[in-house]
């Protein structure tokens, strides 16, 4: 099976989460055993061998791959998620929207120094909350080893957000 | 390795989220990778071979434990989300809280008829949430054939809500 099939299964979903702006859904590739399994794959045959020693998923769809990413590789899995939902002391990062801030937490014994951490989400879009992400892994002693996602919506330049650091997308619009 | 290492690494957070609560916060199993796969072949081992079809993942921890097993099993994943955070037509239903309500919704395309079901997420407590995602479940056609949670407030009785199901927890306080 091809990445081909898994782009054919994203589904496009007009005014959504607003007017004008045309969501990605990737509902339909989670639900298809084979091609969720398949794109955990594609990850881990990216990712097996190299010196990645923890996974990060960005709240939430970034939860589903990254923790099935985790398991496959037999690594651990950190959550980060928006600012208030995790229990414990946390670094928190914050970082611009279209209108106003976000601010997202890791908790601080998540990453130990000298962790190589991959973070995974389900979509690169404009590469806002990714770059928070890669910042609160620093914050705490880790290296960003690599940023994978499933999707790129490359007309919005997430990848400019992201100099220096290594990105691994199989499907862009 | 026992359920026993899994149990110790899960840690009480108390007042959080509020006053009075004592937070059972599972991020210490999923940061492990042992923990974490150990969890994951536990349920793993507890479906394989059986009927189930899918496997549905209640947002957000919920998605960490689901999605991982859905790839040990090959099955398909299901997103269950507050209402607002899923794309396309959802099946929606609506639970009491202790203050208010809350609703959480299905895509309607997620659920064929004759599918049967694992609920999948972290906690068990007073029962309100799971109980609204095996009416989901049904109201689009599909069967619960379990529900399974890493841990279990038994002092909070949700099982009275789910009364009927079959329910599998392998750490309870």
């Amino acid at each position: 099976m091809s990445i081909e099939k898994i782009k054919q299964a994203v589904r496009d979903i007009p005014d959504f989460p607003k007017l004008g702006i045309v969501f990605k859904d990737i509902t339909p590739v989670l639900h298809d055993p084979e091609l969720f399994a398949q794109t955990i794959k594609i990850f881990a045959e990216k990712y097996r061998g190299t010196p990645i020693t923890r996974i990060a998923g960005i709240d939430a769809r970034g939860f589903i791959f990254g923790a099935a990413l985790a398991y496959e590789l037999g690594l651990g899995f950190i959550p980060i998620r928006k600012k208030g939902k995790l229990p414990h002391d946390a670094y928190e990062v914050s970082y611009d929207l279209e209108y106003g801030t976000s601010t997202i937490e890791m908790h601080t014994d998540a990453v130990e120094e000298g962790d190589r951490v991959l973070i995974v989400d389900d979509l690169l879009a404009t590469g806002g909350t990714a770059r928070a992400a890669a910042d609160l892994i620093e914050k705490s002693g880790g290296e960003v080893e690599a940023l994978a996602f499933l999707v790129e919506l490359g007309f919005l330049k997430g990848r400019a957000q992201l100099g220096g650091y290594h990105i691994f997308v199989p499907i862009t619009y």
